[in-house]
């Protein structure tokens, strides 16, 4: 059995198997690690950017620390509620974008895209800066090289996806539990050795904040709204991911919207339990952080900290300091945090070409991203995604505290135009149910989703406040880039659309087909371009040679004599050396001398296996094509003659065409080998 | 009348003129100017590589100057006349290539390409090196940024050539003539006012050199040897580019060869009398010259002169002391020096497109290189020649005497390989030629060539011992690359043609036509592929649908039934949402049913005027039909459909045939539009 059979063989056996799909689904156990890794991740960020905007007014303002983070629970409560009814409404997986298309129209939709886009993007910048942070903190080398190591990290995953890797549960699932049951651990001893009082301080404890000019004194009412105002709209970082479910449900095993409500549930639950934790016990062990850029307002025993002072993020502060005397136990914490936010910035990754696929769908992105198999597109998406999340993290010096200033706008605009679309959603559910169960079911969504509206309005103002000028209008301005371009494609599609939309004189067929063979040499590419024309029994059928030169021209003709060719040759004179020219002019000249008819140009090309073989081969052939496609009337034959060296070939087009694509598990499609 | 209409009349006009090529050939007084410019120009740089070599043992060494130049003025009239041979023997072309490939062998031949192939990447650095240089004398201000304005010249270079600039007699005469003229003027002038004792003294004649270590004391005879042969062997840099007119014999009138002969002898005088008078004029007003990277033996009144000293070049310098007074004199001989170098390097982008269009002919270059029609292909190579230069430029330093020690190798490379050549030749007509006379002139022939090859042998051997670990080996390395993908390709070439040599059961028909044509949607371009399947009258035709969702399946078939298309249509289910590998296995499959007939793929395409509309369309037509191409059996047939947007692509096209190609005068390709 040669390669190709079994090649054969494999194809058929997956064939069969494609029905079966629902089979390979996530059940919630997987489902949960996969689209929470994001949102879970934030936790590793989001608390130290509520100290870090507090620590403006000094270490005194932390007392209001649990206060902000119970506002960010409540906030995340309500958007997970929402999002519960987003599962159920529109369990095909389109998420925030679909809801806000379908019912709020393309302009809503392509905001909401923008919106996404720009997030991807941020999602790998911040997840990545932050995991930099956790490995500097597990290895001391990598301090101060931080952005550095966040680019090598970038180019890694980009790598990896470029590759083809197959996201699996199992590769999520360990570290996500992992995750959890570390912070848990630490949590529950935390909480025990605070309750028995041997909590040891954090490593900063013994620091002093000098509160920046203008919060020194005691604070106005509004300055203190304002403040507190800047920590939430951080903290509300925490947020970010938690949509990664609504656009997972076809991967959910049935009932899938089920499923993917309870996983949100679950979600929920686990974030906000850790977020609060995490705050609690910071500010119990006395963590003291500031805005990297401010580490002049930091203060150790009256004089101001060295300017390489290494600040560790509040996770690495608390598990120094509860697992003190264990130190695995902090290694451990830092170590799957680090990896969790990995996994969270790959989550990018993957829902960057499902997104790509279904704005394709809609006419808003090329059309070759809707169709699973073109790796170029993706690679070409996945190559975007990597270098701008690389200049991000360059330009910002992979500091999480100003990149978040970037990261929360876009997550808050989809938010809201996702909860306003719901709401229409049910009023016209209403307008059209009877049944007064359903109806009340339908009533109490509609009162969930306008509270969610309502809350995330108001943070989404908070937000624009509070952080345009810190960052926010660089993400409005690439969401502006991102819906234009979009609307652009859009638009030439539709006139496209327009241009090609079929009347009844189409269907009128042409009187008479006029063949030429192109013939450079009587090889066997040629005698085969010769046969299939043949077979094909035009009206008028001729071999066709441009002539650059005397001597070979003679010697082709002989040969055509000698070999019998029962066809007449004509020879097209080009003293220029020039080969497209020529056939493009007698193409144009047939089809003039019968109008009607349709001239057929069949070139024989060879077939060979490797790209440096290609720029040797077929150049001519290609331009030439290329030129003939812009002649009314001719229609272009390409007969392959294939050379032994394309097998090569074949075999790695056969192995691009089953490699795992990113994004594959979160739509569905999970395929064994 | 239309756009069409009005391209299609001017080339039916151009075409009636190709025949009347050799109205367009250059006279001789037009000739001269644009093959000698490359040669000529080297009188602005070689001899003051002589003095820099002879200053190692201190400026008393420069009595030997004139000797130097003496027997570089008697190797460069050997070698003159042995070209004017070449071009009697060989009025192609072909140059040195043809002339060692013909008489030596394959081997020979393309190591004398490699030869010149390093050899134009050199002349365009030395040569844009030496400009610079010149421009600094005459702009103070570019001083010390020679390597950039080099670089930003052969950028310029690269542009104008790859936007298609035609090399005209025009621009190459007025420069190259007034180089002659204020040489000649400068020389004149000079030796009256040093008959008159009214010759300045140059601005550096108040230097003193002190000699290198080792050559400080009373000079060995061997050590003096060894000094004059590294001058002498710098000095023959004044033979680069004489070779220029022994490949452009096809562009000159009738009588050709006689007419090149004559331009080789003129070119010969002239270049001889310009250098031997700048060093003889040099020395006697003074001139000192050191290697720049050797300016600290350079003292002015006991000190060393400062870091940033200005050296200027011998003609400068010479100019600046016979014009003093008269500034005008300076600045115009420094100007035309100047432009007459950027010259001699764009003689290099087009002797490097007719060179590869020669290699290609004989299967050592990729054959699209033979065509003149490909602007891609040129494209790549004007952009690898000035990335090449580039680097050798800012690795160097713009500094001439630097890049001088890598230039004359692949020179006298190529004069060997094809004086020895030539001899053969020679010696291969004595055997045929029986008329006593003819004999008499071969005879006379092949003993200029002999001594040629005597001298220029030596000459080498000098270079490679003086000029080896100076930076002979760069170029060397540089050599045996080429070689060895030359070699390469000609191995690929050779190797694909047995593959594809026809035998006698190539002409079996295939016994039946099997069609199918792809339907995306029933838009005009699949109507059009469909009628136009249907006039090739096949022995089955059906539409193929790809379904990778159920709705818009369902209504494709009702449009299809509505329309009354009288054909099945096959739905090929795909639900992984794949669109080729679903085609590829339908074609496969019919092929396996019936393994005598042949499918005929029907692709529609629609054609559009922009690359970015381009990657908004048929990239799955794109990538389908390099799939099927690797199926055994299976024609592709594109029929395009031209959108309106395409008719901006057609023209551009034109506009592209119509353009003037780099290399075309050299070919005798002169066309006016």
């Amino acid at each position: 059995m040669g390669v190709g059979d079994v090649s054969k063989r494999i194809l058929l056996g997956r064939k069969l198997r494609s029905s079966q799909l629902g089979e390979t689904l996530l059940p919630k156990r997987i489902a949960l690690p996969v689209f929470a890794s994001d949102a879970l991740s934030s936790v590793a960020y989001a608390p130290d950017e509520v100290f870090i905007m507090l620590s403006l007014a000094g270490a005194s303002a932390y007392v209001w620390s649990w206060k902000v983070a119970l506002a960010v629970a409540v906030v995340m409560a309500v958007v997970l509620a929402s999002y519960r009814q987003t599962v159920h409404a529109y369990p095909s997986g389109g998420g925030d974008y679909e809801v806000a298309k379908v019912n709020l129209g393309d302009t809503a939709g392509t905001t909401v895209a923008s919106a996404l886009l720009v997030d991807y993007v941020l999602t790998v910048a911040v997840s990545i800066s932050a995991g930099s942070q956790y490995a500097a903190a597990a290895l001391p080398f990598l301090s101060g090289h931080e952005a550095t190591f966040g680019v090598v990290l970038v180019v890694v995953l980009m790598a990896i996806n470029l590759r083809g890797i197959r996201e699996s549960g199992a590769v999520f699932a360990v570290p996500t539990y992992l995750f959890m049951i570390s912070i848990g651990t630490m949590v529950v001893v935390g909480a025990l050795r605070w309750l028995g009082g041997t909590l040891p301080r954090a490593e900063s404890a013994d620091l002093t904040i000098i509160p920046e000019q203008g919060l020194d004194g005691p604070l106005t009412t509004i300055g203190l709204l304002f403040l507190l105002a800047r920590a939430f709209s951080s903290g509300c970082a925490a947020l970010t991911g938690v949509e990664a479910v609504s656009n997972g449900v076809p991967a959910f095993q049935r009932p899938k919207s089920k499923n993917a409500a309870t996983t949100l549930a679950l979600l929920g639950l686990i974030a906000i339990s850790m977020m609060i934790s995490v705050i609690v016990l910071a500010r119990e062990i006395g963590v003291r952080l500031v805005d990297p850029a401010d580490f002049d307002r930091l203060y150790r025993a009256g004089a101001p900290v060295p300017d390489d002072y290494d600040q560790h993020t509040a996770i690495s502060q608390i598990a120094e300091a509860v697992f003190q005397g264990f130190p695995p136990g902090f290694y451990l914490t830092v170590t799957v945090t680090g990896v969790i936010l990995v996994l969270a910035a790959n989550t990018a990754f993957n829902g960057f070409p499902v997104l790509g696929s279904i704005l394709a769908r809609d006419g808003f992105a090329p059309r070759a991203l809707g169709s699973r198999g073109d790796r170029l597109a993706y690679s070409n998406g996945i190559v975007a995604l990597a270098l701008m999340a690389i200049v991000l993290i360059w330009a910002f010096d992979a500091e999480v505290t100003r990149l978040i200033q970037l990261y929360i706008v876009g997550v808050f605009v989809s938010f809201n135009l996702s909860q306003l679309g719901m709401i229409r959603h049910w009023t016209r559910e209403l307008r059209e149910e009877k049944d007064p169960a359903r109806r009340h079911t339908i009533y109490r969504s509609r009162v969930i989703n306008t509270v969610g509206l309502a809350l995330t309005a108001v943070v989404l103002v908070i937000i624009v406040v509070t952080k345009f000028l810190a960052g926010a209008w660089i993400t409005i301005l690439a969401m502006g880039f991102f819906f234009v371009v979009m609307r652009a494609i859009r638009t030439h599609y539709d006139r496209v659309g327009a241009e090609l939309a079929a009347d009844e004189e189409d269907k009128v067929l042409p009187t008479r087909v006029h063949a030429i063979v192109l013939v450079s040499k009587l090889h066997k590419p040629t005698l085969r371009a010769l046969a299939f024309a043949k077979a094909t029994r035009p009206n008028a059928l001729e071999g066709v040679y441009v002539a650059t030169d005397a001597a070979s021209t003679s010697a082709l003709m002989e040969e055509w004599d000698e070999r019998r060719i029962d066809l007449p040759l004509k020879v097209l004179h080009s003293p220029y050396r020039e080969l497209v020219r020529p056939v493009v002019d007698y193409a144009n000249e047939i089809r003039r001398a019968n109008p009607r008819g349709v001239v057929a140009v069949y070139i024989p090309e060879y077939v060979v296996g490797h790209w440096w073989e290609q720029l040797l081969h077929n150049q001519t052939a290609l331009r030439l094509k290329g030129r003939l496609l812009f002649c009314p009337g001719v229609m272009v034959i390409s007969v392959p003659y294939q050379l032994r060296s394309s097998e090569a070939a074949r075999e790695r087009a056969y192995d691009d065409d089953t490699r795992v694509r990113p994004g594959d598990l979160r739509r569905g499609q999970v395929r064994d080998r």
